[in-house]
């Protein structure tokens, strides 16, 4: 099968004028079929600051009401949509961006949480691999806002991890998929604080070790089970890892590769 | 030739909630081919004045400042165009929203005006009349937001009755292309404040007797212009009339028909 690489970037690039502009320089010339999933960073709280609409925050995480919907869609969807494409434009690289909501790409539906009301926030269950596919075949990237839509005409919030891994595990059937969540560390970490204690690969006998041997930093856990999940749904390789080092971290140089 | 129509919908249907669904509902129902452009409305101007950005204007023409290209990004690309798909979706029709930028749809070049900075606005040199085709071929209805870019990675804002015209001209080799422009007028008035004195159709030789009489509508001359010069360059048909009276616009009972 064809390689295809799908790449979230994190917040902490799209926040950053020069290294986002770096890295859509290094991702236009990663060669073959590529998709690129962004967060939002925090351009959307800004907004929300300056438009005075409050925050909620309940368990460390936002509620999406209304109106912060509003705002993301107009920064996730629109600004920051358009300024990556854009830029990706101008590197050569032929993009196109996409919401969920677009071609019927992310369908999802609203959280339903027993003690928390989430708001907004969309959990996703089916993703348009037949589009994506179309698209790349025309030689198009595609990049991805984490928007998506319920089918009855309510856009939704989404995690851009999960989307990113939603995303790689559907276009699994149809490529040889490797999935890198790029982000501010080095890789995962034996100490959160010491950059250079990238473990290089974990594989799930390691991975039971590590856990046993309480070495891994607690908020790695998520993003290593999800990255285990997409593993065992048809992804080939997971690469967790620097942005500014996207080029090593395909060639296997940098990072953490996590396998069976 | 297959037959496809190109709507323009105007910026006071955009600022009315009731409206746009119901125009949206009957856009989802009309058959066939079909591509929407909208325009932005008066959001974006509620926006910059939310956050204090002012708007400069020139001769009655809105400057296009690094702040009001962000907002009109924002607004335009991604609450309006987003908003417009997922509405469409939930009617059944399976749209997907671009902007210029994406797929390298529309290239424009920065205005250069003798007297006038418009600051960020785009005049358009080319449109990607072959992404566009594979997306209706794949049965999808474009929603295009009127914002463009220079292929040097600059987006620039762009008036969506130009972005109509464009794209109908370029899909005119490959369809036969009816635009039809919709917005608060049931047509081309001969009375501005009467709307039941609407001209039902023009060809070049009424349209010269009509401005020698000099009973049209001022306003409505640079929208005739457009429309001729349209159909000199491979549209077959423009209609011009209410956004409310979508079907009876196509089907030829109401509006005003412009042809050869």
């Amino acid at each position: 099968m064809e390689k295809l690489i799908v790449i979230k970037i994190g917040g902490n690039i799209i926040d950053d004028a020069e290294k986002l502009s770096s890295f859509l320089a290094d991702f236009a010339k990663v060669e073959g079929k590529k998709i690129l999933i962004h967060g939002g960073g925090k351009l959307a709280t800004k907004l929300a600051a300056d438009l005075g609409v409050a925050q909620q925050m309940v368990d460390g995480r936002r509620i999406t009401d209304a109106e912060t919907l509003k705002i993301v869609t107009m920064v996730y969807a629109g600004y920051i949509n358009k300024n990556v494409v854009v830029q990706l434009q101008a590197n050569g690289c032929n993009a196109i961006g996409l919401s969920g909501a677009d071609g019927n790409l992310i369908q999802a539906h609203k959280r339903n949480h027993a003690t928390i009301n989430y708001g907004f926030v969309g959990d996703v269950d089916a993703v348009n691999a037949t589009l994506i596919d179309s698209l790349l075949q025309q030689n198009l990237s595609v990049v991805i806002a984490p928007i998506t839509q319920d089918g009855n005409g309510q856009l939704l919030n989404t995690n851009a991890d999960t989307i990113a891994q939603e995303i790689a595990k559907a276009m699994g059937s149809l490529y040889a998929v490797e999935l890198i969540y790029s982000f501010e560390k080095s890789g995962v970490l034996l100490n959160a604080n010491d950059d250079s204690s990238v473990i290089p690969s974990i594989n799930p006998a390691t991975y039971i070790d590590l856990k046993a041997q309480n070495v891994i930093f607690a908020g790695m856990i998520p993003k290593l089970d999800n990255a285990f999940a997409a593993l065992n749904s048809g992804v080939s390789k997971v690469i967790i890892g620097k942005a500014e080092q996207l080029q090593q971290l395909i060639a296997g140089t940098s990072g953490t590769v996590i396998s069976q």
